[in-house]
């Protein structure tokens, strides 16, 4: 068996990337991950580290395929690659790929775009290789896919065509409020392996959604909660959690009313998501996320490089 | 004349505080500010500041009346003055002051509470002493008070009585997403002089009380127009500060709607919240709020130390 790649696919976020080395038979042979990623790069520090990840598997014969989505094909990354339009019809994607110049002849990179819709105004990048991914798996979904993170992704697929998509703050919003404002005092730290007040989570999800666009200005009641009455950090952390993730469902209810939802994602913060969404309607589908992105980029390589 | 105080007033806050010595004719004869807020404080340093501010202002023949509001009166200040549940008659606000325990013979000091609600669960503490000095000023007031700042209050007043209240933390929200979310950005800082986009601003206030709950949720869509379609910081700065106050507004409707409002501030912010309110109605009457908090000390000091 040939100790090189076939081809190498890359997921390059803003912290970290993954790297994995896909065989002939179209098997994963290594996988590799870094912190090298984009935040800490200049564009002509892309190709090197590319190139050190890569040790071993180039075949010095051939050019190998490299292709990369994420962060990468930002405007402050290796190269731009231009957003592409709502709808897009996820298996064109690699239409909008780029090439960025490289300077070894052993390898041939190309970026993936990121996803833009005009109006409301937004943006993705990355979280569209996993939605392809994601509809590589399930070429029949009709209805909403929900991406719980730093900045949630609510999205609607059919046929996997993205009509329309929704970027909410929840997950920077919870960080910022519980380490930074005046509300740290009160809700106390995350403490690996806390249970979960869940009646206390549950309480704020409710809240948020029977408060409607109330629910923001009673953040503040968190802080009086534990002043007045002495009410405990794990109880009133559950309960911010549940009030930031109930405003983010109240504003997301034309994506997930009536829909078949799949929640996309590992962990506790899916695990949230789930439960929060059971509470108030449908029993989302959860999909594990964390080998979608090279789903995705499987799906784009022969769209891309064997055209 | 005496040079020495008849009585000294302090407001004394988190960062900063103010001192005012009173003559015999009631007329402020020195005012002081300084940087030695509770914030940097122990409990035992507040005597040693107040004695080192009063620096030959007290009579050594007499024991001098020291009156003192805000957060010197919180559980990590000098000396804890319990909350004053609503409703609250400001006038009656001495009856829950507290005197700190000191150690030099020339001053009497007494700290006055601040006000607690139960449901919603709310506090505040400095702020009761300006609405008791507006109060002072105004006994006839029927209607709301708003106090814009990092925690804007929203206070129902009537002949003197403090019937409810509201804390939404907008300030401390704009502070937090412009300058520490992925909007900042977008957002660029704050340059003194600059000019507000007037209609940028208007934009935010009217989208986020037509959006009603689902305002929050827009959030990233400031970040998504730099990116897609280069809207200038200025434009999404002002729009920011429109989204946030009209959020606040659509959540305190109750508190403005149909009511006289009047607005205790100065600067630049409270002529932001002029300007929304004047969008959506009422025309508040602002008060400058820069005397308040001595005028009510001035109010409440012949309770506690003349009865």
């Amino acid at each position: 068996m040939s100790p090189f790649a076939d081809w190498i696919a890359v997921d390059w976020g803003t912290s970290n990337l993954r790297l994995w080395a896909i065989d002939a038979q179209g098997q994963v042979k290594i996988e590799q991950s870094s912190d090298q990623g984009m935040g800490r790069l200049t564009p002509d520090q892309f190709e090197p580290v590319l190139l050190g990840l890569c040790d071993g598997l180039l075949d010095p014969a051939r050019v190998t395929p490299v292709l990369i989505c994420g962060m990468a094909g930002a405007r402050q990354g290796w190269a731009e690659a231009p957003y592409v339009s709502v709808p897009v019809t996820l298996s064109a994607l690699g239409a909008g790929g780029v090439a960025p110049l490289v300077t070894s002849p052993l390898i041939a990179v190309r970026i993936l775009p990121g996803l833009s819709q005009a109006t409301p105004a937004d943006v993705m990048r990355g979280e569209e290789t996993q939605i392809a991914g994601f509809a590589a798996l399930r070429p029949e979904f009709d209805g909403t896919l929900c991406l719980p993170g730093t900045h949630s992704k609510w999205v609607s697929l059919a046929q996997g065509t993205v009509s329309r998509f929704r970027t909410v703050m929840t997950g920077e919003m919870f960080a910022l409020l519980s380490e930074h404002s005046v509300l740290r005092h009160s809700v106390g730290r995350d403490i690996a392996g806390d249970t979960l007040d869940e009646a206390a989570f549950i309480h704020g999800v409710r809240h948020a959604l029977d408060a409607g666009g109330t629910a923001f200005a009673t953040l503040f009641a968190l802080r009086a909660e534990s002043l007045v009455n002495a009410t405990p950090p794990t109880a009133l952390r559950a309960r911010l959690s549940g009030l930031l993730i109930g405003i983010e469902l109240a504003a997301t209810r034309d994506f997930w009313s009536g829909q078949k939802v799949a929640l996309i994602g590992a962990g506790a913060l899916t695990t949230l998501y789930a439960r929060a969404l059971s509470e108030l309607g449908p029993t989302p589908h959860i999909e594990d996320g964390r080998d979608l992105a090279l789903r995705g980029l499987r799906a784009a390589y022969p769209h891309i490089f064997e055209l």
